[in-house]
């Protein structure tokens, strides 16, 4: 059993093309023994994106704070919020992008420890 | 690629021996494609509790609100609030409790889909 606060978590920045203003921590992975799921969470500082792609592994979010937009597959710009709880399928392009000036958007992505 | 609030879906009481004032949301499940883990949310009320048992599968937890406690295999309560993770491993006895007396205690717990 491990437990930890989000706020005891290494924080660091996530330099990968396509990502601008992108800090990642990694509460539970592989380095906790986790059987096949890791979680993830990432913090986007005002105006930060991470890359328009997709890969062949799904991910599970919750938003923990501020609010942005998740873009699809099709280009269109659907809201996610605090509270807020998406499923992003295996090959299915995507890209989270802040879209506030002055908050932080912080969501959980929960994806198969071979990934984290 | 689904987006749903936490606000939006549906809670129901969990009849099941062992657990007190315990209702249970599901934002991400076999329902919804997910390829192999599925998303609950738990809403422990004031004084409310889950079975101390174990099962072949892990949890993966975040703390939305509220505190309480995580009892782990020893019977040991370790406490739990708003911004925690847990991982509890397969075969791993465990309870979640919450202490307070006019709080609710509300986590995200993550299993494999065909536990939900």
């Amino acid at each position: 059993m491990k437990i930890v606060n989000i706020k005891e978590i290494e924080s660091r920045v996530v330099d990968m093309a396509g990502t601008y203003k992108v800090k990642k921590q990694i509460p539970i992975s592989s380095a906790d023994g986790t059987p096949a799921y890791s979680m993830r969470v990432f913090t986007l500082e005002p105006n930060g994106y991470t890359p328009y792609h997709s890969h062949n592994y799904e991910q599970l979010n919750y938003v923990i704070e501020g609010y942005g937009v998740l873009v699809d597959k099709d280009g269109h710009e659907r809201p996610l919020k605090e509270g807020d709880f998406a499923l992003v399928m295996p090959n299915e392009y995507h890209q989270y992008k802040n879209i506030s000036d002055n908050t932080n958007f912080v969501f959980i992505c929960v994806v198969p420890k071979q990934y984290e």
